[in-house]
């Protein structure tokens, strides 16, 4: 690590048309920031990001205040307390919280939400499985997906950070689980690391046909991350009573204009079947009981994680860009300061 | 009424090809049935038409056993009995259940399943209000809509057997509701007749336009009969932690090849929104509870209901088609032997 410090932050500087470009983003020299009464000095190290992003960059998602341009963009990192204020977050310290795309920040904790890590996990750690990932894999799985013992459950993106914890979940549930990602880099660590039972390489194999022959019986669970003709292949295999989790439509965030829906949505009622949406924030007076649990689960050593880690805070752009052609494996990072 | 007694049936003949036609089904001359031990003799007065019987002559509805060509219709109806060798149902008793589209018929009321009348009760009422239509109207709107107090409640079909009980029953839960109906006749009796807070003629009125006026907070409940567009007018204007009750799909029965999906449907996440099928049979052991229900409801005269009736058992068919043209208002019914 350098011992000279500077602070730099990133734009969010013009909205999307189409994909997102590096052109969306505004990489801006700042002063480092001064400390008021009761504040602390974070120094960043790792910031996460997420396809949701687009459709806040768009001004689509509406379930939170859209970014304006000329926003430090939004987003979720975990850092160091270097100088502190605040009795709370003594010097040393990890946090992690909505950061923002900086380099360093002063803030009382309230006002930029910190959160300190627990000692045992590690900071990449606080940003996927302990962190709006993970907590949106646990809620969206075990509250909405309601796996039991014995269900079959189908996981799209499964290779990414909120799918292959989602996974994970419905297998330490006594579920059968399938993973749908693409290649078979990701397929064989989903089976061989992460105890999924089988594996669909989207990009090799004819996943219809496939899902056909993993899950005879029909889907107990299906948990969508990307939308467009997989969910349809799950509508047209459900079990009955089956829930269909929606948590995320990766596939529609680089279409514009009108996107197909799912014409097996009928498969709904022939199948008394739910289809639901959720957002992670809702639950946030249950995140301690989620955090809890997840951390003992990863202290038993059943649930893993992994993250595609990034160098240099001006790879953030690329970074996001990278999600939405599968780079990733496990939560796309990427390292600051060090 | 003649006092000459004949039989005859209608068998299922032909898969449709597209829209139903009346050479789908062959109308035949077959003996009066005689009794055996334990059975009765049933007289048919009325027979019910409804938009699923599209499914089950495609085979496409897989909930039920597909109808086999060859096959007696499958249907609802209500008679009386003329000669009892059952002592649980006397001569004169007032029945109704799957009677299939027959004029006559023997059986034990096992075989071909019979349910008491009740005597407060008219035989187009047991078809309508007290029969599979009020059960699922009961069910899809109370467990799975599950309107509260001040609730905005969105029924499709409105017009219809179904969405015309289900709207009520809503009113009826304390919700404020609107009706979408084809036409300024139903919409008029929707408000006049049934209390409905407001109706769009979806004809003549812009149906997203006023779904917007008349439910600027959202909708909480949408009970769909139709599908299509309306589905997504709906999606579009989900409140949050809304319900979408898959009840029909009257819009798709018609259309062969593929059916475009919801667009709309991702909004399920943004508004935290579930979208759920239902099967009314699965809820057999809760009908004596819902009938009970439907019937204080409509001692009370909170809850009316209204049939269609076409006189005469050869306009079976043109019955069934009329419905996918809207012509009904109410329960479309056929009276056979009056």
């Amino acid at each position: 690590m350098s011992t000279e410090r500077y602070n730099q932050h990133i734009l969010f500087s013009a909205r999307p048309q189409g994909e997102i470009e590096p052109a969306n983003f505004d990489l801006i020299d700042v002063p480092m920031p001064s400390l008021n009464t009761g504040e602390v000095l974070v120094e960043v190290h790792y910031l996460a990001v997420e396809p949701a992003m687009k459709g806040w960059m768009e001004a689509r998602a509406d379930y939170m205040a859209p970014l304006q341009i000329g926003d430090v963009m939004r987003g979720q990192g975990a850092g160091i307390v270097l100088q502190s204020q605040n009795p709370k977050f003594p010097t040393g310290t990890m946090v992690s919280g909505p950061l923002g795309w900086r380099r360093y920040l002063a803030t009382d904790g309230r006002s930029i939400p910190l959160r300190a890590i627990p000692p045992s996990a590690s900071l990449p750690a606080a940003l996927n499985v302990l962190g709006i990932t993970g907590l949106t894999a646990y809620f969206g799985m075990l509250d909405i997906g309601k796996p039991q013992m014995g269900s079959t459950v189908l996981v799209s993106g499964a290779g990414g950070a909120t799918g292959s914890i989602a996974g994970q979940l419905a297998r330490i549930s006594g579920a059968r689980v399938i993973g749908v990602a693409g290649g078979r880099e990701k397929c064989d660590w989903l089976i061989s690391d992460l105890g999924f039972d089988a594996a669909i390489d989207y990009k090799s194999e004819n996943t219809a046909q496939r899902v056909l022959e993993l899950c005879p019986d029909g889907l107990d669970v299906y948990f969508d991350n990307v939308g467009g003709d997989i969910l349809d292949v799950a509508l047209n295999n459900l079990a009955e009573r089956a829930r269909v989790v929606l948590c995320g439509g990766i596939s529609r965030y680089n279409v514009s204009g009108p996107i197909a829906g799912p014409v097996n949505y009928f498969n709904l009622v022939y199948r008394r079947a739910r289809m639901e949406g959720f957002i992670v924030l809702d639950y946030a007076e249950r995140f301690p009981e989620a955090i809890e649990a997840l951390l003992q689960h990863l202290d038993s050593g059943e649930l893993r994680h992994r993250e595609t880690i990034l160098q240099g805070f001006e790879q953030l752009p690329q970074a996001l860009i990278n999600l939405f052609s599968g780079g990733n494996i496990g939560k796309q990072l990427v390292a600051v300061n060090t």
